[in-house]
């Protein structure tokens, strides 16, 4: 249905998705704000553009991977939506808050275009190995259009139905069991070691046995060996998320006390100069909390 | 080595793994405080003994899978573990304080027996399954002697040293950890159901992706469903092991604030009657929190 897609966002998950969409055969223009970024794709054969609405064709397919809710709201003006318009569809894969997301989507109704929310549970790599997978909720007709377009980069699409910010309800509430998982281990692998137990072998045995799932797996080795780097989503990036994700809980009045102690952790680790770790760092909370 | 086992203790676990060394070729001498629990035992074959001394024979095997550490230290009194004697290995397979195997090894080492903690990870149904997995720790040659008598009914057997409290250190870890996982999940499940998804939906997604490991699989379930019936772990054990982690960690000055505010939800939980519930209906409440 759609060859040509408009691709903005070129950051660390952007652009290993850009690139799999151009291999698998879509003709894309691309745009990112630092325009350097773009080069690498220039090269495979995208159409880079300086601005935005230069990339965007009347009822046409837009892709954003963009960093925040900020910067959603700041390309996606009135203005572009409305150049996108009717039969349009935006596949918005960033993590923001549901709420701007139902805002978005009630501008592209509007215009007649239409907002899908899609973001993707994957690291840069995994991205790159198309193992990523993808929450999607949306209007039924829009989802459904982009499903076969998702399909060429994630394992799998998981589909949440009609609000358009279902999706990333999910997508939050993954990513702060993320970060509690790393406080989990935090805490129990700084428990072990106090007690003359290798971070190392407990990690083992615990990622081998019950706790044998990639983010225990992976994030459990950063953990283990208390280092975090190299970065593949940074620290302040995680703050924001959890913040996203007690806002969007405390709408509809759900406390959530795991969160706002991952939520200090973050806040720690900012005041202790940690903002360029990747976000496994707020595990170090943990080893500072007990003298190590 | 030893081809008659002495074994004390025939609760949820208890009774699969008994049944499991006979199966294997072991002779059993079982003894077990409510008398009757034993008669299935019985029927395979093993002797029943009404007093725990009348399982033990001089500089033989004996496997303990007791409740908690005053049961333990009530059974193993110094006239048992004298009788037990020169040679005489102690395999204590329940959760209690790494301090209690500890100090139970002191008396061990002197009447010349060695103490071996093993905690097993699982549940009723995967020791009948064998694909529990035991931490081990405890004097090397013991160690080793009783590797190839766990290996019949667990699936793997992981090395923590020579501290005989080691294995309990790791195994209140791995409960700990289950915990919180329990209390992660209900957040995330009770934010994005008030959000207007489905718990089952989320758990779906999750624990086919980024989570896709046992616990989050099988616990999931119950919180998907916030259903904690029926009970493999009695929810007053869970606030048992909960209490030993966090003496654990105090005692070498590692502070946990998530173990913290699971103690606080199964405190909770028996104020509101949910004793007899699995341990698991720690998450109801973040539904209560949440006037759900």
């Amino acid at each position: 249905m759609f060859d040509k897609i408009a691709f903005l966002g070129l950051g660390n998950l952007g652009t290993p998705i850009a690139e799999s969409l151009i291999e698998a055969g879509y003709e894309l223009t691309v745009w990112n704000r630092t325009a350097s970024k773009a080069e690498p794709l220039a090269k495979l054969g995208a159409k880079v553009v300086e601005d935005p609405m230069d990339a965007i064709t009347e009822g046409g397919l837009v892709i954003s991977v963009l960093a925040d809710d900020a910067v959603l709201e700041d390309v996606f003006s009135m203005e572009l939506i409305e150049k996108l318009g009717k039969g349009g569809i935006h596949i918005s894969m960033s993590t923001i808050s549901p709420e701007t997301a139902r805002q978005l989507s009630k501008i592209h109704d509007w215009y007649g275009s239409t907002y899908v929310g899609a973001p993707i549970f994957a690291r840069p790599d995994a991205v790159k190995a198309k193992v990523g997978n993808i929450a999607i909720s949306g209007k039924s007709d829009a989802r459904e259009a982009v499903k076969p377009i998702l399909q060429t980069f994630v394992k799998g699409i998981f589909d949440f139905g009609e609000d358009p910010g279902a999706a990333n309800v999910v997508k939050l509430a993954g990513n702060f069991m993320i970060a509690a998982s790393l406080e989990m281990m935090a805490e129990a692998f700084t428990m072990a070691e106090k007690n003359g137990i290798s971070r190392q072998s407990i990690y083992e045995m615990l990622t081998q046995t019950i706790f044998a799932a990639p983010i225990f797996q992976n994030y459990g080795k950063l953990v283990a060996a208390n280092k975090y780097e190299p970065v593949a989503f940074r620290l302040p990036l995680g703050l924001k998320d959890i913040k996203l994700t007690l806002e969007t809980a405390e709408r509809v009045n759900v406390p959530m006390p795991f969160a706002d102690i991952v939520r200090n952790r973050f806040v720690s680790a900012l005041a202790k100069g940690r903002e360029d770790m990747d976000w496994g760092a707020l595990a170090l909370g943990a080893s500072d909390d007990s003298g190590n």
